[in-house]
Parts: C-alpha cells; structure tokens; sequence
C-alpha cells in the first residue's frame, strides 16, 4: 500500500455574515466571512473510524480567510500549487514538512507574485496547514501535541532562516527551544487541565449599537474574560462614548484592548490614542498600516498605549523588523496570513528571541480553530508561559466545524483531536460554496424578488 | 454617443524564455516572461485610424509582468476588478483617474488579499495603468505629456496620501511640483530632442557564458550605453571573475552596477559586496530582502557600494521607510508592481523629497515601454533633473509591442504615440496565450515528439 497524496480539490467557500454587521470595523464595514478551502486526499486508510472515513483515506484540510470577493483568487492561487502535492508521499516528518514549505514559497516563477506576501503567500499556508493537519493525523494527535513532541532540532529544521540571520540564528533558535525542554511535560499537563487563555472581540465591532455593545461586554465578564476588544477609528467622539460605556460596564479590573484595524496616519494615531488612554485601553491594535515598521514605532513612542499588530503582517521579514525597531509589545500571529506552521514557528521564535508575548489573531472562518494550536505549542515548547498571553476568541461560524474550539470559562480547552482542527463540515462546505451552494441561490431569489 | 467602458478582456500571455536562459539571476533560473494582459474596450470612435481603429473604439491597455507559472492566478485577480470598469464612463481626467483608483485599492473586501500588496495590488495596477493608456489616448498625448501637462493640483490629486502624511503631505508634495513648473517647456524641448539616458543589463544575465558577456559588454559599450549591469550572488568566486571581466572589457570610465536579485542575507551582502568592491560597481541592487528595510539600511552602513531597490517593493509605504530610514542611494520603481501611475507618482514625490534619484527597473515584458514615461515626467515635472538617473534598458520580446520603446545612443527616445505604450500586437497577443497558443501548442507537440 503507497502513502500517497492522491487529490487536490479547492472550494471557495463564504458566509453572507455582512447581513448582520458581525466582524464590521472601521475599514471592513461590511464583511462576508469566506475561506478559500482546500482538501489533500490520499490512499492512507483511516483507521479511526474518524470523520474522513467516509472518502476511504485520511485527508489534510486547511484555508486561507477572506472577507468575501476576491476568495476566487485565493481558490486560483492555491489551485496553483496542486502540482506540489499530487501523485506525491503523504508528508507526515518533520523533514517531510520543512521540505514542501521551501518547495511552495520558493518556487523560482510564483515567488514572483509576491514575493512570500499575499494572494501567492497566502495560499502556500493553506496547503502547508493542509500538510500540517494530515501528517498530525497520521501521527494520531493534535497539531499542538505533535509539534510539542518534536526535538529542537527538528523544529529548528522546520525553519526557513532566509533573510533572517541578523536578528536570529539556527544556534540561538536552538538555544530557546533547548531551555523550553524541561517542563514540557508539566505545561502539557497544566494546559489540558486549565486551558489557554482567550479574550473575546465578540461585543466590539464597530456596527453594533451601544445597548448591545454594553450587553455584550457584561455577558463577557460573565463568562469569565478578563479581557474584552473593542473596535475604534470610525469616530473619535463615538470612540470616547463607547469606550467609557464598555469601562463602566466591565469595570477597572477587566482589560480593555482596541483596534483600529489599519485606520491611521502616524500623527491620527498618536492623538487618537492619547485621547483614549484615560480609559486604560490594554493596547491599540493595528494603529497604522501593517507595513509601517517605523510608523509603528512612532506610535509606540508617542503614546502611552501598547501597541499590538500581525494579523496583517505579510511574512517573517516583516515580524523581524518590528521586533528590532521595538515597533510593537505584542506580535499577533495569524493562522492563515503567513506560509502556515512553519513560518509561524519562525515568527514564535524571534519573538522568544527579543521577549515580546504572542497574542494570536483569530475570529473569522477557524482561524481560532488553527491558531490555538500555535499558542499552545508556544505554551509548551518555545516561550514557556502564557503570561500576558491571550488568544483572541470570536464567537462565530464554529458550528461549521468538526472540532471545534471549546471555550471554558474564559480559556480555550486544549484539542485532543488528531490534526489542526480545520475540518469543515460537508454539509455546510456543500451549502455555502460560491456561486453554487444552497444558501448563495437562496439569497439571490430573494435579492431578485425584492 | 455615451462614451462608456463597453468591456473588459483578460488574456494570459506568456513567452517561453527559458528556452534561451535570457533573464536568468540567482534567484529566477528559468523564467518564461509573461503578462497577465488587460484591454479597456470602449465606444468611443477612434478618429485617428490608430491602430486601436479596428476594434470600433478607443482602448486601454495594461498589464502585469510576471515569470510563468502563477500568470493564470494574476489573471484572476485582474479579472476580479471587472465590476469597476464595465459600463462605466471612460476615464478621462486627473479626477477620474484618481477616484478609479481609490476604488481600486480600496474596496474593503479584495482589500484583505493584500493589503495593497502582491498579486491583488499589482492586478490593480494593470487596471489602473490601462485606464492611463485610454485616458492619455483620449487627449492624444503619450502618458509623460499627459502627465506633464496637469497642474500641481491635479497631480497632488492623484496621490493616496493615506499612511505618507509622517513623510509628505500634500502640501509639501505641491510645493515640489509647483518648484518644477517653471522650465517644464525647456526640459520636454530638450527631452525630445536628446532622449533619456538608460543603462543595459542585456550583457550581465547569470546563465550567459564568459565570452557572451564579455562580447555584449563590448557591444553595449559600441551603442553608446555608460553603464551595464551584472547579475550576481550565484558564486563570490565566479561573481568577481565575471566583474572582472566586464570591467576590463568596458574600461574605467563606464559604469557597472550588479544585482542580486535578493539572493542574501544582510551579512553576505556585506561580504560579498566588501569583496567586489575593488572592481568598482555602480550600485548593488536588491542585496536581500525587498521588504527588509532595515536590513538595507544595514547593507548599506556595512560597505562601500552603494544600495539600490526597488522593483519587487510592495507599496509607497515601504518606499516611505526605505527613504526615511536612509537605506537606499537609488529608488528603482516598477511601473507594474504597485498600483500603477498613481501609486508612482506618489513614490517620485517621496523620492523628490528625500533628494534620492530614481532609476527604474525594466525590461520583462513591456516594462521598458512602460516606465520611460514615469521616468521622462519626472524629468520635465517632479525631480526637474536627469542628472545620476538611467532607466533600465533590456533588449527582449520589444517587437510584440506596437509602440516599442526606440534607443539611440543609449538614450531612450521621447515617445510620441498617445497613451502608455502599452499595445502587444494582435498577432503576438493570439500566439502566446497560454497555453491555447500556436507557440504553446508547438512546445508541445515537441516535446511530446522527445
């Protein structure tokens, strides 16, 4: 019996969420959720009787997210890359897996299209994430688990150190991930007993009126957040009036984090935020463009709120830069934005390196599926602590996957599942493909009967 | 008679250049020049009998370059902004141009695939410089006379401002333009009359032989070019033989930069460069990473060469920090990559600014054609001088363009055609589209016949 990658099928799948200003903020005002998806199919039996039993071999799943036009792109990008996995071995090593993630960002023509930024970029992490979900599989055990039970070498081999060197060598790589190795068994332990810790975006966005903003921000403390976030950059009087709603809703003990996703200058920035700052916000989040390094470092020195940025940062050049400027305080992975778990990896290592926390971006369509396992690994294997630490939840679109995130007073409950929890369910994969599922026909009808 | 975008065609074209190891570097071995290719088709009647008059209306033309594979996911991405042309007024003036692209760049949704980077970003800026061709035909002038021709106002109107305003604002930006106006006249007088200086890298690519470099050097020399270019970072060893070379064969007096098309990290730019400083080269380009700015500034402090970038950096924003951070001696702008005509107008006023030259990349296909007139706009317009600045010359696939760019005396010649140069020939158009082209269609057949 071979073990072989044997399909490769895209979807482009979306969520109509922009009917109910869920996920709206000062510069997406009217997102419809959507991953462009993608399934490895291969000849391995599943033994498990797991949920890939049905298509008769386990399979690798994993997307990119996107806010709706455009996923077609995204389907045609990773589409790109189907030659790099077809007809070859399912991966399942650590040598397996470093090996496809060169091959896919460093393809001598698609790098053009980036390069490791992007459309292109963003498809070579969905189809590494898919390779990460089936060789976890195919070790039985969780992402996190399967990356915690690597040697540091192995992990050091994971990454792709290119253009990295002047802030982070092999050695020192290896140095941290050596000083994390007592005690991994005890944080593994802890983790599955406590859970990781979340902070939840849901009462935030900037569509909702201030009853429900309110409401939503109690209901938070009720379920046992320590720490909400709250979208600003529309208006700075309504951002007062919110803010000091949300203050006196959550009280001084909750923190409070903003995020003015990309809204400003410098300069706006600056002012905006030292107007905000009486209310204590925890950090502003995404002050400026994400490719302003500089930029961010001179909001960071001209405030007295931390700053916070990633979910938009392009590659690991990019993370390195702010660490070196002292650009940011927190650096916010995300799941689906870089070249998948192996440039992640890269990205929890140089924030070893210079001590800044990893406070992962997530929400979307399971990007906190994918990306808990990230934190957790961090958790047990790299940084060693979850202080200051916090992975952001959003309390949407989960009832489409197979595992998803279990959310427990405030914490994310470890996975026990093997692979990267990014199976989405057939029915709604078969309901919300565009332009042909159920629910994109329905809305049409309706649209054509108004 | 309306005059009205009537439709929008999409064609994958490409151009197996491999075959001939012309365009090899130490990062792109085998490339297969390519444009994801974009005609604006209109009604309005072309009264010139141009070469447009078959068609029944003026068009535009633009595209994006890129080196194979993956050119099938750009045409995606620029067929994704169809909705913002078709059935609407063709553009005509400063304030068109810039509300299309605002529009272009800022839809909320596509947005998200970059930000205003990668494969999205540059598809915008095929759009946009499509509507620069029509727009420029319209007033029958070639773009550099088009542009030359608005007031400071209208061309500050034209830029996006948004994430500059801690480098240039507008007003700085229209102090700049409104500095050059006097003499606008005299320089496009002499600029028709004299041509702008260009440089060849024909001579330097990495697969050519000892004996074809030297023989083209030689030849380059002969055609009245001053500076060449070589193509480095494969091996120091071969590298300071082949510069050896190439500087005895041209002498002292002209000038050789190299390029490592981004083959380093910040420590072997250092000491690859320390090494071949001896033979005096002009500039190295792209040392490492296009969006380490840090890390050119790094390069740059480490040796004595001076540091040029530019055709692979994303956007304005990280031209902004490459000049405020002092990283670069020269401004290498693409007219493709970013978005287009606007987003170029914006990086010559930051250059301006900086006092840093711009010397653009070119060359690929159609790059020539198009970035002579951001270069010769510049001249009569923004910088007011020519003086340390060549734009990039490369003789390939220049006889598919209807306006191909004309060299005399290593001078690029003023164009005088309206629009942007931008027009592949109908028959090179249906030959090479990829892959139900008669040249494609050959390629296999032989080697299927292997």
């Amino acid at each position: 019996m071979s073990q072989t990658v044997t399909d490769f099928e895209v979807h482009d799948i979306r969520f109509p969420t922009s009917e109910q200003l869920d996920g709206s903020d000062a510069m997406n005002p009217d997102p419809d959720y959507s991953a462009a998806y993608v399934v490895l199919r291969t000849d391995v039996p599943d033994r498990t009787d797991g949920p890939d039993s049905g298509s008769g071999g386990i399979e690798g799943h994993g997307f990119c997210f996107t806010i709706g036009r455009g996923n077609e792109v995204m389907a045609a990008a990773i589409d790109a890359l189907r030659p790099y996995l077809v007809g070859r071995p399912a991966p399942r090593t650590a040598a397996d897996l470093a090996a496809l993630h060169r091959e896919l960002t460093h393809d001598s023509q698609l790098r053009w299209l980036g390069p490791e930024k992007g459309v292109m970029h963003m498809a070579a992490g969905a189809v590494v994430n898919a390779a990460w979900d089936l060789a976890a599989k195919l070790a039985g055990r969780p992402v996190w688990e399967f990356l915690a039970g690597m040697t540091p070498e192995e992990l050091v081999s994971l990454v792709d150190f290119r253009y990295l060197s002047d802030a982070l060598t092999p050695d020192e790589a290896l140095a941290i991930l050596r000083a994390a190795e007592p005690g991994r068994a005890e944080r593994a332990a802890r983790l599955r007993a406590e859970g990781y810790p979340a902070y939840t975006t849901s009462p935030g966005w900037l569509g909702y009126s201030d009853d429900k903003l309110v409401r939503l921000a109690k209901e938070a403390v009720a379920d046992g957040f320590t720490q909400i976030k709250l979208k600003v950059g529309g208006s700075l009087h309504d951002d007062v009036r919110r803010l000091a709603l949300a203050r006196d809703a959550v009280g001084p003990g909750i923190r409070i984090a903003v995020d003015a996703n990309q809204r400003w200058d410098v300069t706006d920035a600056v002012e905006w935020m030292t107007a905000l700052a009486p209310y204590d916000p925890h950090w502003i989040e995404e002050p400026t463009s994400p490719d302003d390094i500089l930029g961010h470092a001179a909001v960071r020195a001209g405030q007295p709120v931390k700053v916070a940025t990633g979910e938009h940062v392009a590659n690991r050049v990019v993370f390195k830069q702010l660490l070196q400027a002292g650009a940011v305080d927190f650096v916010q992975i995300d799941a689906a934005r870089v070249a998948g778990v192996n440039e992640n990896l890269a990205i929890l290592l140089l924030a070893a390196k210079y001590g800044v926390p990893v406070c992962p971006h997530a929400g979307g369509v399971g990007l906190c599926e994918l990306v808990q396992h990230l934190s957790m690994f961090d958790y047990v294997a790299v940084s060693g602590s979850w202080d200051n630490r916090v992975i952001e939840y959003v309390d949407h679109l989960h009832e489409h996957f197979a595992d998803p995130t279990v959310i427990e007073a405030g914490r994310y409950t470890a996975p026990s599942s093997p692979g990267f929890s990014a199976r989405m369910l057939p029915e709604s994969i078969a309901a919300h493909r565009y332009p042909e599922g159920a629910v994109w026909q329905a809305r049409r009808t309706e649209e054509a009967n108004r």
